[in-house]
């Protein structure tokens, strides 16, 4: 018998088939070689199990108070700023870059220094959960493909960039055009070299303020030319906002900025999108874009209160993601009620029904997630034949934040199954999850 | 040598003098039965400790990335309704309380289920670091002396209130007004019984919708005879406040109601103030009334953004609430982040200079609520005098959520300092918290 190729999970399980599409019951979800090959009902599992299906499998019975939920899908994070997290929040963002970020991210021309931090953070990530993330790292070749080699190392699923700028800044962190556009192609031939099926590289502009027309244009043609996805930011504060306009007074608006340099595509995500115009809603929905809504960094560096609601219902693909270091919480949890809290507080000011439910968020978190970086035909929900990207949660996991009151939950096995995936959305953390997959391997047990 | 009775610690210490003003420096504080009996500078220390000052002292050293700061002090939450956290957020206040809460809180007649619900709820905000609380219990006597004999028996500090309400409600759960009446009497003399210095009774009307006039002036002529604080909500949502108005004609505001019954003194404190009126917030600040600000239940039941900075402008004492089970987090370091949440999302809404910083809502936390609390001449800070309340922080705790970034942090012992206390306040949790110690007695102990 091979080692772990074959398991099946029996107990609470829960995904999202839609946005408002909640799948939680008791069943089972059998694993071959990553994939999942097979699902069903808890009495399904037991006449299987009777018949001898199984035999060739491990096989883990959870716990009443233990259930599979989807891995969490990062959507946007910074990794070379992970050491900045919960400092220097007292900036605005331009002013925050220059202070902060800038300087920190230089240090990345060090490769064992990069090799070191990333290290940590992708460590990081898989104990919040994160089975997935779409990282942006630094100028660096060198430095970014230690990130590479990270994920690798620690099998995670992870969409990378090496960032791109080529505007001057007081810092002195940028590359000229030419070298630059030489640099990502570098930097992409190394990874695909890797031929490792869980890391493809990104396209990542770093936003219209760092990069001019002609390396914009340049990086379009280099996704085109690897079909590879793009990110980038876009919209995040006014002040940003205005630099872009008027370093680009042909241009009708931010979202124009990238278009016209065939940045746009259906295989390009973009961080933020606080301040959108209808126009720019139209044109993302339009060009197939997706939209990384991260609530952290948009309330601590004070950008603005994204209308999140309103972006889905321009039929805009959203996921989540946790912009660390303008975020200061590297967990997909605190996204997903960061999520509840700022499109509550923009329902409270006046916009009817813009309040996301936890149901919601939870969707936006994994398979929302999951289309967002064009990854849902491999990653999202427990469909058969996608991999196997999985939480283990133990909702009363000794030393957790959660504690068990007896007597007092009194419901049907689903309200109980319904309360616990609560009672963890809005009160748990990494304690709460004993057991991370990626493919169907084990990348954390703490069980 | 009296066991732990004498203890000097020295490290890193950090306090508020006042909203602007945070102390944070090399240093050591001496206590002695509980008190804090002198304070000084690193260089201090050595010279006293060489001279043999104490040798009569167990000397706690802190490591360079350990630090002393006040215990948290969480100035309204609801012990009864722990059970319920993190479910049934979907309704707003008024039916949520019909819903979900009455129902919860009327299983406290059974003193047993409170004995065990009130341990855990006491072991977990100690957990937390909150050495001060200022707790709603239930209806009921019997059970809410539970509460009292856990806060005893766990050394935490704590103020107490058996809940008054005597309007029917569908849940059958109220008093007849001269039945209240009684057992408040009877409550509040059992507490005082006890003779525990850290335990105070409060007189707790729930809020103007569940207490009639005759009711709430009797409440408040118990608290005048007993010298007792009083607590209850106000404008916390709008269907409650025109509810309110609506059953009391003559009243013009909110305020007016509880100011009628001399409800409104100096050792009052109010929850939640989302919604005052410019009369009113002056009407708070003329007889001294205090508030907790309880961000996470604001948002979660969709009551409103509450606007503190302009309440603190009024000239009223402010402090944080949990507000459990409205609010869905145990950790006043939660209340610490929404409060900076909310305020900024006030200012990015348009109101200039709204936001709080880390500081600001620090102080919130700690002196902030012990002056709404009237308890600033025990705690709050490390005055000389005071009662020594604190939490041991170790920000790089193994298992944590704070990684340790070899070779990224360059600043001065100031610098670093300050950053320790901010990677704590934005990112820490309960694990950092390793020892927690009420008027000089460990009452948490994870080192
Ligand atoms: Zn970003
Ligand atoms: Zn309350």
């Amino acid at each position: 018998m091979q080692d772990n190729k074959n398991i099946v999970f029996t107990g609470i399980i829960a995904s999202s088939s839609s946005l408002n599409d909640l799948v939680i019951n008791s069943g089972y979800i059998a694993v071959q070689d990553g994939k999942i090959t097979k699902k069903g009902s808890a009495e399904e599992f037991d006449r299987l199990e009777k018949s001898g299906e199984f035999s060739n499998f491990e096989i883990v019975k959870l716990s009443p108070d233990q259930f599979i939920v989807p891995g969490f899908v990062d959507c946007h994070t910074h990794a070379p700023q992970f050491p900045n997290i919960g400092l220097g929040l007292d900036r605005p963002l331009l002013e925050w870059l220059a202070k902060y970020t800038f300087h920190l991210e230089k240090k990345y021309s060090d490769t064992e220094f990069a090799a070191k931090v990333y290290d940590q953070v992708v460590k990081r990530l898989i104990k919040n959960g994160t089975t997935t993330a779409c990282y942006f790292g630094s100028l660096h070749v060198e430095g970014t493909l230690e990130l590479v080699k990270s994920a690798i190392k620690h099998h995670q699923r992870a969409l990378i960039g090496k960032v791109s700028m080529n505007k001057e800044n007081f810092a002195g962190y940028y590359n000229e055009t030419k070298k630059e556009l030489e640099e990502v192609e570098t930097f992409i031939k190394h990874v695909i070299s890797y031929q490792n099926e869980l890391v493809e590289p990104v396209v990542t502009p770093r936003f219209a303020v760092s990069c001019d027309k002609e390396l914009m244009d340049g990086l379009g043609d280099i996704a085109k030319k690897y079909d590879c996805r793009i990110q980038s930011h876009i919209s995040e504060n006014t002040s940003e906002i205005d630099y872009v306009l008027e370093t680009n007074p042909k241009c009708k608006s931010y979202g124009h900025v990238y278009d016209e340099s065939g940045i746009l595509t259906n295989k390009c995500i973009m961080a933020h999108a606080v301040h959108l115009t209808e126009g720019e809603l139209t044109l993302l929905s339009r060009k197939g874009v997706s939209v990384a809504h991260c609530p952290a960094s948009n309330t601590r560096l004070k950008s603005g209160l994204c209308p999140v609601r309103k972006i889905i219902n321009a039929n805009i693909t959203v996921g989540l993601g946790t912009d660390v270091s303008g975020g200061d919480n590297a967990s997909i949890l605190d996204a997903i009620r960061r999520t509840m809290d700022i499109s509550a507080c923009l329902e409270m000011r006046g916009n009817d029904k813009y309040a996301l439910d936890w149901k919601e968020a939870f969707y936006l978190a994994t398979l929302g997630g999951a289309k967002a970086l064009n990854l849902d035909h491999k990653i999202g929900n427990f469909d058969v034949g996608k991999d196997f990207d999985a939480l283990l949660v133990d909702v009363y996991t000794k030393d957790g934040q959660i504690d068990k009151y007896e007597g007092t939950l009194q419901s049907t096995p689903k309200e109980y199954a319904l309360d616990l995936l609560q009672k963890f959305i809005y009160v748990g953390d990494d304690r709460n999850i004993v057991q991370v997959y990626v493919k169907g391997e084990k990348v954390k047990d703490a069980l």
